[in-house]
C-alpha cells in the first residue's frame, strides 16, 4: 500500500449517495413503526446508508484512534496539570485503565494510540505495538512565540494521520473510526482554532480544560489572544491556521476525518478537541463533513459553537469533559444501534402489522 | 417463593445507601481523569454504588420487560391506529424484530413480554414461554364512562407487575430492570395521570401519540378534560389516579418498578407510558424514586413535565416516541458504561498519574 498524499485524499473524496439516502428513508418508512419514531437513531442510520451504499450497513469493526501529542504553548502555564502528564496518560492507555479503555470495550471499540508528536520517545510501546509511531515532532513549538509548525510539518502531519486510518481500513478492514486526542495543554489550540475559524469571541468560547482556576482561565484567555495576534492566522486557510497555531494530536485528528471520508468509513468526532480536528478537516474539504457524526456536547464552553461552526448536532450531552475518544466511544453504540435498526427490524409487511398511517 | 403483596413491598423499600454513595465519590474523584469528567456516567456510577451497597456494582444481567394492554378508551377514537394493532405487535415483538428486540439486543438485554390485560387471548404464546401471563382482564374499561378499572383491580395489576419482576431478579439473577410497554391508545391514560398527579394543562402536555393530526389531538384533549371531570380522581392517592384514568400496562410498570426497589436492584423507565407507570410507582412509595434511571427524553410533550414531576433529568434526548422499552434499551448501555467505569478504570495511584488538582 503505497503512502497516500493530502492532495489526492483531498481532490478523492466524494460526498455521500443521495440515492442510498432516499433508498434507506423508503425503508425506514417502511418499518412497523410509527414514522421515524426512532428520531435520530433512525437518521443515523439513514447517514450510513450515503456513506457506505446500502441499506443495510454494517459497522461490526470498530476502532478509536487517539492521537497523542505534546504543545509548545503549555509552557505558558495554560493547564492545570503539568505537562509530564501526557506521557502518564499514554501508559495508563497502554495498561488499558483509561476512561477510552473501559467506554470503548464496553462499545465493543478497539482502542489504538498514535504517537504524533509526544515530547518524549516512546521506543519500547512502539516496538510492542503497543502504540503506532507517527511522530512528527518532539512536541509543537510556543504559538505565543512564533508558529506552533511550519507549514510542511502540518501536511506531514495531517498525512500522517490519513495513513494511520487508511492502513487499519485496508488491512483491518474497520467499519466505523472515533476520534481520540490526548496532550497536556490541547484545549488551547483547540480554542484558538475555534476562535479563529468561527469568529467567535475567546471569552465566550475559551475553558477551563483540566481544571483551571479563574486567574487560570483569564491567563488562557490573554494568551491565546496574543498568540493569534502574533500569528494573524489567515480563517480562510485551514492549513494556515493549524500550523500557526494548532498541534500535532490536530492536525492527526484532521487527517484520520479525512482518511475516512477518503474511503467512504464514517468517523465518530469526539470532543473540544477532535471537533477542533473536524474543523480544519472542513476547511481543507467541505465534503468530508458528510462522513462525520456528531457524538457529544461537551462542558468546554466553546464546544457547542462548533457544532453550530459545523452545522452539526451532537447525539449526547452527558457532560463529559475528558476527551481521548470516551465521548465517541459512547456514541459509537448509536451508530450500532442505528446499523442494526437497518438490518434487523422488521416492515409493517413482514410483520403483518396494519399501517394506520398509510 | 411466595407471592409479595403491593402493602408489603412499600413497607419494605429502604433508600439507598448514602454511606455507600459516598464512597463511590471518594472511589470517582481517585480515578485518573479530571474531577468528575465523565459528568452524567459517573454520577450513575454513584446511584448504581448506592443502590447496590457496593463501589463496584455489576449490571450484566439486564432484562426489560415490556408490559402490553388494551386500553377501553381506544373506543373513543384517540389513536391513529386501531387497537387490533396491539395484537400484532405482540407478534412483531415474539418474532424479534421489533424497536426492542433490536436495540434490546445492542444493549446485551433479554426483553420479555408480559401480558398485562390484552384484549385477546394468546395461550399458544404463553405456552410456549413467548409471552409472561399476568393479565387481570381483557383490557380497562373506557374511562371516558366510568373508571377503568376497579381499585381491587389496580392492586391486583400492581401485584403481578411486582411479582413478575420479582420472580426474574430472584429466579434468574437480573441485576438491570427496563420498562417498556405496549398498547394502542396508551398515551392516553399516561396524559391523563399527568394531567391529574402534575396538574399541567392538558393542552400542554398531550401529544400526538403514534401520529394523530391536529383534528385527532383535539379531540383526544377533549376526551381525557372529560373524563377526568366525569372520574374526578385524587392526585394524592395514586391508586385512585391509576384506577379511575390508569391502565394495565402502566399498573404492571408500576409494579416492577415497585419490585425493583424492593430488592435494590436499579430500574431504567423508558418513554412518556413508563413515566406516568413512574409516577405511579412514586405516588404509592416515595422512596421507591431511588432507584429509578430516566433514560430518555421522549418526543411526546408531556415527557419533560414528568421527568420534572419526579425531580429527574433523562440521560438521552434521541427524539424517540415508539415506546416499548426502547429508550431504555438504549439508556441502558450507559449503565453499563457506568458499572465498567466504577470496575475498571485504574486511580491516580495505580496508574502513576501526578494529579495536578490534588
Amino acid at each position: 500500500m503505497s503512502a497516500l498524499t493530502l492532495k489526492e485524499v483531498i481532490e478523492n473524496i466524494e460526498p455521500k449517495d443521495p440515492d442510498w439516502e432516499s433508498r434507506a428513508c423508503a425503508h425506514v418508512e417502511s418499518l412497523a413503526i410509527p414514522p421515524w419514531s426512532l428520531g435520530q437513531v433512525l437518521t443515523l442510520g439513514v447517514q450510513l446508508a450515503g456513506i457506505k451504499r446500502t441499506i443495510h450497513p454494517c459497522v461490526d469493526k470498530k476502532m478509536i484512534l487517539t492521537m497523542a501529542a505534546d504543545h509548545g504553548i503549555a509552557e505558558e502555564g495554560v493547564s492545570a496539570f503539568p505537562q509530564e502528564v501526557t506521557m502518564q496518560m499514554v501508559a495508563n492507555i497502554v495498561a488499558g485503565g483509561a476512561g477510552v479503555n473501559v467506554l470503548g470495550k464496553a462499545s465493543g471499540a478497539e482502542v489504538r494510540l498514535v504517537d504524533m508528536g509526544v515530547k518524549e520517545d516512546m521506543p519500547e510501546l512502539v516496538k510492542k505495538g503497543a502504540v503506532i509511531d507517527a511522530k512528527i515532532a518532539h512536541g509543537s513549538e510556543n504559538f505565543h512565540k512564533g508558529p506552533a509548525m511550519s507549514r510542511d510539518q502540518a501536511v506531514a502531519a495531517l498525512e500522517a494521520g490519513i495513513n494511520v486510518a487508511s492502513k487499519v481500513i485496508q488491512e483491518e478492514g474497520v467499519e466505523l473510526l472515533g476520534t481520540g486526542d490526548l496532550g497536556i495543554g490541547n484545549t488551547t489550540p483547540s480554542a484558538a482554532i475555534l476562535a479563529v475559524m468561527g469568529e467567535y469571541p475567546l471569552t465566550s468560547i475559551t475553558g477551563r480544560g483540566t481544571g483551571l482556576n479563574n486567574a487560570g482561565l483569564m491567563h488562557k484567555i490573554k494568551i491565546i489572544r496574543e498568540s493569534i495576534a502574533l500569528n494573524n492566522p489567515d480563517k480562510n486557510d485551514a492549513l494556515d491556521v493549524l500550523s500557526k497555531v494548532g498541534g500535532y494530536d490536530i492536525a492527526g485528528i484532521a487527517g484520520m476525518i479525512l482518511s475516512a471520508a477518503y474511503h467512504k468509513v464514517p468517523v465518530v468526532v469526539d470532543g473540544f478537541i477532535s471537533t477542533a480536528g473536524a474543523l480544519i478537516a472542513k476547511g481543507l474539504c467541505p465534503t468530508c463533513a458528510d462522513y462525520m457524526i456528531a457524538s457529544h456536547q461537551s462542558e468546554e464552553p466553546g464546544h457547542q459553537m462548533m457544532w453550530q461552526t459545523l452545522g452539526m448536532h451532537p447525539l449526547l450531552n452527558l457532560n463529559f469533559r475528558l476527551g481521548e475518544g470516551t465521548g465517541a466511544a459512547v456514541a459509537m453504540h448509536l451508530v450500532e444501534c442505528a446499523a442494526r435498526c437497518m438490518n434487523d427490524m422488521l416492515t409493517f409487511e413482514d410483520a403483518g402489522v396494519t399501517n394506520g398511517l398509510a
